[in-house]
């Protein structure tokens, strides 16, 4: 029996990956907690004890090997492979959203569009091609879908993640202003500018 | 000599204030922890716990009053009037953001856009001008900006936030998908929707 690993370990492990990548892209081979700390703004004993929850990653004094580590953290992150995602709400931030390259290389791909807008249905935005939120359990079904963005207005949000939950959804991640209302189970992740903005003029 | 108030709580206080305002919308006059904690799936003990930290906001078994505890949760954050904010990047996403409706009413506004983009300076969106970031410095001055959100590619995110500090600016919110470096006493969030997605997958 292991004890669990505390959700703020997990919360630090994509910042560490995305980190490595960066190392990567520049040809370093071999990192250090002290490095990558010092590159992050947190402590290298930080990084150790972080790291140290999934075991023996790097021998002592040499340091970790950038692929190695990359490659385990993306294992315990499960992005070693590709997750396929549904957008739902094309507007001016769906839209960014659905250009967005970011999400390729780590671990997802958006592969269904859905608005509720009669003007948008069927319009295409790169390969993808928007339908109706009425097909949402359909497609999330048929494409195995378990993750999905929800960008739409805070007043329809509730009824899209509940369409989305029971199409089978399991991860929202949720860019309208309001808190969703979920089954335990189910995870949701928020992003909502004003309160990262509000969260720093507290200090100002 | 009081305690600082962790980071943590800080944190929270934006989503409280958030619900309250849901719940002014709603009409609600009067609301509890144990209400507050139901619909943000927060235990009231905690509620209750992080607001012990700024003084007594509620009456014992008589609950606390939406619009008293709105201005009390905006005055702690500095809300209680709107920060001027520039937004350097004007892409898609900072297309998306520069429509946002979900800024005002909630402290801050954006006042005025940049981009290195030739074909973009000079174009308008809504009331504002998008101009050279060559003119930062001059334009945050003169306006007193010390907030900014960072909408600009990874490449370009070190260049722009140097350019940011230079100019005075004190609190970032970075949507590039890099880690900046600032010195101490400025303030970086970082909003980067792959890092949430990788969150949640651990769980799946």
């Amino acid at each position: 029996m292991s004890k669990p690993i505390p959700d703020i370990v997990i919360g630090r492990l994509p910042i560490y990956l995305r980190e490595l990548s960066f190392l990567a892209d520049e040809g370093v081979p071999v990192t250090s907690s002290h490095e990558l700390g010092k590159r992050l703004g947190i402590s290298a004993a930080q990084i150790r004890k972080d790291l140290s929850h999934f075991g023996e990653f790097g021998k002592q004094g040499t340091g970790y090997k950038v692929s190695y580590l990359q490659e385990q953290l993306r294992r315990i992150l499960k992005v070693d492979h590709e997750w396929p995602v549904a957008l739902v709400g094309v507007g001016d931030l769906g839209r960014a959203l659905a250009h967005y390259a970011g999400f390729v290389n780590r671990g997802f791909r958006i592969v269904a569009l859905f608005d509720d807008d009669p003007n948008k249905i069927g319009q295409r935005i790169g390969d993808l091609e928007i339908s109706s939120t009425d097909r949402l359990a359909a497609v999330v079904q048929e494409r195995g879908i378990i993750v999905a963005m929800i960008a739409v207005p805070a007043a329809s949000a509730p009824r899209v993640a509940e369409a989305c939950l029971a199409a089978g959804i399991r991860a929202i991640l949720n860019y309208a202003p309001i808190t969703l209302k979920v089954p335990e189970g189910v995870l949701v992740q928020y992003i909502d500018p004003v309160t990262h903005l509000q969260r720093m003029t507290h200090y100002l």
